[in-house]
């Protein structure tokens, strides 16, 4: 179990969403965002990094987030990775409660973000406090370990259905993907864990979230579904042997659908059972 | 053992086919389907009444067998029940070593075939005989007990993501889909399954077929992939307590992949792993 533990171990709070949440209406989970950092008081950074217009993006979400309640959003105004390394790391970071990475290109947010002190200083905060760190789309891609960069939807799985590259390490040997059931992706998240199937993968609808703590618990927020697929039981797998473009056996692979208010152990790797409320009638 | 194995058990050979099997050019599913059937000089039972255009559908099968070098392949000319109620069952079916359903509207099928003496005889010989019964697209869909009628493609799972109707019954507990891969229909297939979890659920590629015997031997032949949907290790299953257009948790889904030449048992659930031949290189 300590071993395990130390696998996917994040420390604080993650919210990761599935994309396209509601922003306007609603809002959920800009709401839950919100309650997990400590309500409207509390400090909070977007960075608008991924997108491709940050500017617009930054705009979006401070107003968003002013609709709520927030006086003052933070911003993090970079469109280079110049200057990220420029910013004033301790000042932006300073006694914020909550962090907010739009969507955009996950490469894009990555490339110009991995290995700079921000990053670091975002890891280690989200580590040793009870900060949370929120991601949707691109942002939410990017916070594993391994991201998924792009791939086929709705084809069958082949080797090349999709392409990996290495995330921001915010969440370990967790592969998520996004807009998960309304771009047809299960085959290319499964083909992402037939890879290395040490990885477990979770496909978040849009307007979802899972909330996962330090202690392995995932929780399903939101408006879809999320999908689990999990490698650990796999028998057989192909992989390796097929050309590029081939399809490829795999056998053993589970998968759990779970809805708003589901759990799931993403360090034991099960799926939590809801408390079977036996409700009797009343007979009166 | 027994009791499973009268599950499913089947009689002689069954090919179901995803669709668009190739009818023109490399042909390996139809030439399959003579090779089981004995090869060109069989006795070959054209059924085209799912199609649309029934004489269409006859004339391209008749064509593409013809070409394969069967001498006269029989077809069952029909366009109402009452068609086949006064058919020549015994005439149509007498020294019949294959017979192929082709594709249209499984409802069709089934609605026009179902509970005739003609279903009643075929469902008796290819129990009784080594007579190989094939069906491609709606001919697949109406194979078993189970139809998939309709469904929502790429949608999320949801209650109503899927229409179901009792089938022509050659294959019991086995609900069959078809252009499986190319019309993104995992989601209507695991709604499916979780109706009832005590059915199997097979995906069928387009130019790709299963080949199954009556003691559990599922083969993989073909272009695409098949995938197995297998309820029996569900833990949670939440479908009966949703609304209608409400998506729905299931946990413990199990799934594979199968692709050409590899196997299956549909009876004991489990997928065969193919015999790893460790070659060793020659050090000579």
């Amino acid at each position: 179990m300590s071993e395990s533990h130390d696998r996917e171990i994040i420390g604080g709070h993650l919210l990761v969403i599935g994309g396209a949440e509601d922003k306007y209406n609603e809002r959920r989970i800009l709401k839950k965002f919100l309650e997990i950092a400590g309500g409207t008081e509390a400090e909070i950074l977007i960075i608008p990094v991924a997108s491709d217009f940050p500017e617009f993006a930054a705009d979006v979400y401070t107003q968003a987030f002013r609709n709520l309640g927030v006086a003052r959003p933070r911003v993090l105004r970079a469109t280079s990775r110049q200057d990220i390394v420029d910013a004033d790391v301790e000042g932006l970071l300073d006694g914020v409660k909550g962090i907010f990475m739009t969507g955009g290109d996950q490469m894009r947010l990555v490339s110009l973000l991995g290995g700079t002190k921000l990053a670091e200083k975002i890891r280690s905060i989200v580590r040793s406090s009870n900060v949370v760190l929120a991601g949707t789309s691109a942002g939410a891609a990017a916070m594993s370990t391994t991201m998924v960069v792009r791939g086929d939807p709705s084809s069958h799985p082949h080797k090349a259905a999709v392409r990996l590259s290495p995330g921001l390490g915010f969440l370990k040997n967790i592969i998520i993907d996004q807009h998960f059931t309304e771009r047809g992706r299960i085959s290319r998240l499964v083909t992402a864990v037939s890879y290395n199937p040490y990885n477990l993968g979770i496909g978040i609808d849009e307007n979802t979230a899972i909330i996962l703590d330090g202690k392995g618990l995932l929780e399903v927020f939101g408006q879809g579904s999320v999908t689990i697929v999990d490698g650990s039981e796999i028998t057989f797998n192909e992989i390796a042997e097929v050309a590029d473009n081939e399809s490829f056996s795999v056998c053993g692979v589970q998968f759990h659908i779970l809805r708003d208010g589901l759990s799931y152990n993403y360090i034991d790797r099960a799926a939590i059972q809801p408390s079977g409320e036996f409700l009797l009638p009343d007979l009166g």
